[in-house]
């Protein structure tokens, strides 16, 4: 993206929700108070759990979203809008309140992720940027968990920026640290969300140079023994033999990139251990999933570069999360409950509290509980039931704690506190149905 | 993203890209000269063909690449790279040269879709970068590319932003362009790439209304009869007949997002002509892909909004591009080819000329020649065969042709000519394998 696009959010939408903006302030419904939900009606097939993640780039979105000169008269000249919708939207600022699941929390179909309440107008401008954000990010966290998983504490590292479209790449190294993850070879990722940046070298570095020893050399050189030498260019038996004469046996790491990953792993461990480079670390990458990771559990390897599959969400690129409008103020001026019937994709109307209920220490039931405004208040939680709903914004202030660097290693501490509260079976990685139910109750 | 990121595209990149450069500078190999040559190992498996895109954005972000004071501060402070690299990166400029594939041409496995010339640093930072936009664009573009073949004329419509994170929504996008689409939902692409904004409403907008007939009484007043009313947020039936009762018969639409596509079109378009409003068209979206278009042929729709499988790439949401070193200048100053030999993974070294022989008007094999500068010089290509290359950058010096705006509808021309070309299994939906041979041969 060029340099001059990213003045505002105000046009990362669909060109519907500047129209159907422009439609409400001419007949007066703009500023009907108005609930919207965000929810999936199902997970990705045979997957256990989501993770919510995404969460305070919206908060970063919704702080950034005001149209600038250039970008209204856009809206203008295209008559997307007309010149009163442009008065609306000169001062434009998100005032309503955002409640939803914690970033890192778990999710299920119908999990009330996100609920945005304000007037039509506002909450309809953020439809596309949030269901964005969400949609990407918790579909990188919901993989990323997963082979953090199957990786039983071995370190996993994001390599996927070049199998990502560039900006997705920083959102997809940021959603794996929700989901897990322990370092990221993007630089801006690691620059804007304080992500700890890792790398080795390429086989180019390799083939840079008249032989392998002297690209080892250079690298030792310029990082010190401690860095991670790339084994596979031509000969991994050799190279292991070079790396430790060239690194001696203070040798940080190798890195192994093609082939059979478990036996190489086994082989190089030995091979290192016989030179008496018994710390040296072995990295292994190439095309690796969950799958893959578990499969490697019993090899010597000390941790994983995962790339295409963590930013392209192991096999669910896209989570199925939808923003549906369920309760707003009719003509009376009192809020009523609301819901489409289309075929196959209705909703449950009003506004929802969010439970989690646990036997003997482990979660048994997602609780969803519909209703209007006054129904809801007066709803009292069985005993023990985990309140699921943060206020993220309240008439629109944001919460700065869900917001920024550190709210990024609490959304995996989050993360991690609520899988070990699951059924053991939300670990397995056999395709089956989600790993508790979810009950709605209208009250 | 937040709005001080942007400043350059400096670090949408590997950490190790910069690593190599800063071992390079030190022991004096950075400045060797390169080729770099993107290519991808195999197609997803059973497609015919891919189609590329993404190089007018590699254009602009090898102009924005350009560390900003604060990026270098980061890179300082990090310790990623020494002081001397530092200065190295002060006023980096890329310098080199690129040649590849147009935007809009198909490719098969091998393809030299994109090569790099120049010093090892410079190439070796574009990496990242060039890969991330190509690997996510033309997965984009081949996937609209099938859907748009599959519509037989019927136009494409780009309803995908909210399926994809926010900078990928804009690049999906315009990569749709180059795969065939007429429009985008997106108002950022319609700002940056002229591309036709499109909309219809959202069934938000019914249910803010006290009834279906106010909603569509709002929209009409506000954007004219022309519009395109959503009619399945309670009955179709009954909606179809209000919209008509509401517009008069010079209704502009109707879109359909639920239910059975077909029928559902059928007893709409017959409805529609009964009381009058033969005009008006029907769109129908609802999860479509290239398969549920093809089985929409018989079907009376007049034009299909995609959203996530277009920006997923319709199950391929990556390529499998790598971007390796073919050539380099060694100790002697003479350029020599050079390979990895990693297992499953060698490349073929030498910079390469790339052409498409034809048979009878129609594409026979893509002829991948590889070579050093001095044999590739001396090659002369059978009589008829279309040289695949062009020169994207000289000496640093982009051609502005392939850049911008006007770029995209030649991209698309471009596709349809080259599609037009192939063998007609081309088109076919089924798994087999790419259309056309790749031919390689060493010389």
């Amino acid at each position: 993206m060029n340099r001059n696009i990213e003045a505002s959010t105000a046009l990362m939408t669909d060109m519907y929700e500047y129209t159907m903006l422009d439609a409400a302030l001419k007949d007066g419904t703009a500023d009907r108070r108005c609930v919207f939900e965000v929810y999936t009606r199902h997970l990705p097939e045979g997957r256990r759990y989501g993770v919510v993640a995404g969460t305070g780039r919206i908060l970063d979105a919704i702080r950034d979203f005001h149209p600038t000169q250039d970008e209204l008269r856009f809206l203008s000249d295209n008559h997307i809008v007309s010149g009163r919708t442009i008065d609306w939207l000169e001062d434009f600022r998100f005032t309503g309140d955002i409640r939803g699941y914690r970033e890192g929390e778990l999710f299920f179909p119908d999990s009330p992720i996100l609920q945005v309440e304000g007037g039509f107008g506002e909450c309809t401008l953020l439809e596309t940027i949030i269901l964005s954000i969400l949609n990407y990010d918790s579909a990188v966290a919901s993989a990323a968990s997963r082979m953090v998983s199957a990786a039983k504490g071995r370190p996993c590292m994001d390599m996927g920026a070049r199998r990502a479209s560039e900006g997705a790449a920083v959102a997809a190294a940021r959603a794996a640290v929700v989901g897990g993850f322990q370092g990221t070879s993007n630089l801006l990722a690691a620059r804007l969300y304080g992500i700890k940046a890792i790398g080795t070298a390429a086989h180019s570095f390799t083939l840079l140079h008249d032989s392998e020893r002297e690209a080892f050399v250079a690298q030792i050189d310029a990082l010190g023994r401690n860095t991670t030498l790339l084994t596979d260019t031509y000969s991994v038996e050799d190279a292991v033999k070079t790396a430790v004469e060239v690194a001696g046996p203070d040798l940080g790491g190798v890195r192994i990139d093609s082939g059979d990953l478990g036996s190489l792993a086994q082989r190089v461990r030995n091979q290192l251990d016989a030179l008496g480079a018994t710390k040296a670390t072995i990295t292994v990458t190439n095309d690796l999933d969950e799958y893959a990771i578990a499969s490697l559990q019993t090899a010597p390897v000390d941790s994983y570069g995962v790339g295409t599959m963590l930013v392209t969400g192991s096999g669910a690129p896209t989570c199925a999360m939808v923003y549906k409008l369920t309760e707003r103020e009719g003509a009376s001026g009192r809020m009523e409950p609301v819901a489409k019937k289309s075929v196959g994709k209705a909703n449950l109307p009003g506004r929802k509290l969010a439970y989690r209920s646990y036997e003997y220490n482990l979660a048994e039931a997602e609780h969803v509980v519909a209703g209007d405004e006054e129904a809801l208040a007066s709803f009292r939680p069985d005993e023990g039931w985990r309140d699921l709903l943060v206020d993220y914004m309240v008439h629109g202030q944001a919460d700065t704690s869900y917001q920024g660097r550190d709210a990024l290693p609490r959304a995996n501490e989050h993360r991690a506190r609520s899988l070990s509260e699951m059924p053991i079976s939300a670990l397995s990685l056999m395709k089956g149905e989600p790993v508790i139910p979810t009950l709605t109750e209208v009250i």
